[in-house]
């Protein structure tokens, strides 16, 4: 039979991801991957979830810990996260909060809200490939959004044609996969465009918590609170997560914004999946009350020390002609490799001579340019692999260039 | 701001169910709640997911338990299945399963895997709520699935209009909302219809182990296999769930068809969530690995028992004209009351004066027919209260004819 005749339109955009593929070559152990955007697992506060997970089955609270429960989300959780905006400048109540199955959810249930086929969804050139991939079931046209540029809003509602500009996606700080924090002009930039086209704007804050230096910047929605008194006011959907902060295992993110949105959303949740795991939203609960910030702190310290270590292999190893960044969080370094390099090959060649993984940048533009770049995640080598590492490709890309 | 400039199209399919609504009254301590397809709490294997989470976080693999993992699912747990699978007469290998979140991701999954706007989707009258919110998203119109009619596919291909019929979907033993079971020849004329046709079948399995009585009949999927040798031919994907047997509140379940059909669907799944909780795909590979059978034998002898205690109640208290069904399993029993008779209204009444909650069968119609009819859930209320509830219902409804 021919399946391609029962598929949907929609799937011709639904691509196997060079994330995905790189994924599988990390259970090769001789491999120093700097692919992936993956929590170094010995970092884990695996004895706080055993007790957690211990606690949400006791006797008390067993029958709740397994039982179906409401789409929007175990309240004791929502309600932490609650304080947890307020601490970021976002003043909300618990019905601004979607619990997810991670960010990656948020993202996609985005999508489906807004995304008609045709209307379009401004991005960064590059922007976060899982952004993309969750948005492309939905089968939008994308445009670039550069708020560093001066063109009009009138030039973006033009551009979209038969469809009209849904949302600005934006991860805003240490971003997936550059690195680059958006500055505090252009976050507000980026609200004036909105304003003006009339459109939602979608903040990935799936790296905000993991800040090394520098001073926080607030985020979009925090500063659209200010200029409009209220969340229900505001069309900036912050999107969080545990995965970076906690365990990406449990699956547990959330979404923040309008009351209007989250009902909406809340709906499509219930269409979609019912709601996320119960006990995983109470496990997550438990041990972010007990220790969110010291465990965060603890992680930010051994992932500062590998970006330190990664910037200094660079800067030993790389030849002249390549840049990269200088990330003051998050997981990624993002390099730029003189223009005749393409980095897809470069890939295929390092796997086989030097054993290091990367993922090729141009998978992370939806326009499929950015040939000679690359994401380098410095958070799951440790320091004497990120040295080895970055060595062996500084040699591959000396030779190359 | 006025969101509905930005929401897409398919939000006007997507309300609040009323099933939804019923789901915040169970919380109130003085209702018999007779709603809502919900396991027993009482019935869960609380010590057995006990040491089966404190097992996944053992040193050896918490770093596995709480990490990320692949999109297509836990390998132990889908080779779990792949055993149930064959004793169902499905031969088939781990590449054709998926482990979904929840059966109701699978519905979701395989709407969004085949439905443009405006294709056809064929239901029952009534069937599965949840199915048709899943479908709703993609904008389907729905046709009436009724296998005991002679209806040609020509005549199905043409209602379809501009769209295509994309597959039949049908929950087949003990259906929820009716607790019907599809007979033999019934299933193999489905699969008649479906290769006339050219379309997929979804056979929603979730209640196939909790058969009281009675001998199983083989899964449509088995008889297609049959048919056409290998599971890779087969146009019909088999969706299961732990919901009913193990627990629901972990949101695990899985799909099982062609590998075709199970590939598209990961990468589908991967834009999406990514993955299903890792931890609890490890939980319930546990849990059913020690005591699937034994533990689905405690559920069911509790359930049976508690279904005999209905239908006796309902023969003791309902008056002339109402009839319901006898399921051989299951958690549902199905009335029809006389035509004048409104369900919903009833419901209203009976929350007011009787405080017994059920679910109008009208949400279960695609063409919002059946308002004389409701759904009947046995599974979470002990003897007494059945006795208690019925009576209160009989009574209502004894006043209404």
């Amino acid at each position: 039979m021919d399946w391609h005749q029962i598929f949907a339109a929609r799937n011709d955009r639904m691509k196997a991801s060079e994330i995905r593929e790189l994924l599988k070559l990390l259970d090769q152990p001789d491999i120093i991957s700097f692919a992936g955007g993956i929590p170094d697992p010995d970092l884990f506060p695996a004895q706080a979830f055993q007790d957690a997970f211990s606690q949400a089955l006791n006797p008390d609270t067993q029958a709740t810990a397994l039982q179906y429960s409401v789409s929007e989300g175990y309240a004791p959780l929502r309600d932490w996260i609650v304080g947890e905006m307020a601490r970021l400048g976002i003043p909300c109540t618990r019905d601004n909060i979607l619990i997810t199955s991670g960010s990656q959810q948020a993202l996609d249930y985005l999508g489906k809200l807004m995304l008609n086929v045709g209307d379009t969804a401004l991005v960064g050139w590059p922007t976060y490939l899982g952004a993309l991939g969750a948005f492309n079931a939905y089968e939008p046209r994308y445009d670039r959004l550069d708020p560093e540029t001066n063109r009009s809003a009138a030039d973006y509602a033009k551009a979209a044609g038969k469809g009209r500009v849904k949302f600005a996606y934006m991860s805003v700080d240490f971003a997936n996969p550059t690195g680059r924090t958006l500055d505090a002009q252009m976050r507000e930039r980026v609200i004036d465009l909105a304003d003006e086209l009339d459109i939602a704007v979608i903040e990935d804050a799936a790296y905000q918590s993991l800040r090394f230096e520098g001073e926080a910047l607030a985020p979009v929605l925090a500063r659209e609170i200010e200029r409009k008194g209220s969340i229900d006011a505001c069309r900036t959907i912050y999107c969080g997560s545990f995965s970076k902060t906690l365990a990406p295992g449990l699956r547990v993110g959330w979404m923040c914004g309008a009351q209007e949105v989250i009902d909406q959303v809340v709906l499509m949740k219930q269409a979609a999946d019912l709601h996320s795991s119960t006990i995983n939203q109470m496990a997550i609960a438990t041990v972010a009350n007990a220790q969110f910030d010291s465990h965060v702190a603890t992680i930010k310290k051994a992932y500062r020390a590998r970006r330190d270590r990664m910037l200094s292999a660079l800067e030993a190893h790389m030849p002249e002609g390549v840049t990269w960044t200088r990330p003051e969080g998050g997981m990624f370094i993002w390099l730029e490799l003189p223009t005749q390099i393409n980095a897809a090959d470069l890939l295929a060649q390092s796997l086989k001579t030097e054993r290091v993984a990367f993922v090729p940048g141009h998978a992370f533009f939806a326009d499929g340019s950015g040939t000679n770049t690359m994401r380098l995640s410095f958070s799951r080598t440790d320091e004497a692999g990120i040295d080895e590492g970055i060595a062996r490709l500084g040699r591959l890309i000396t030779a190359a260039v």
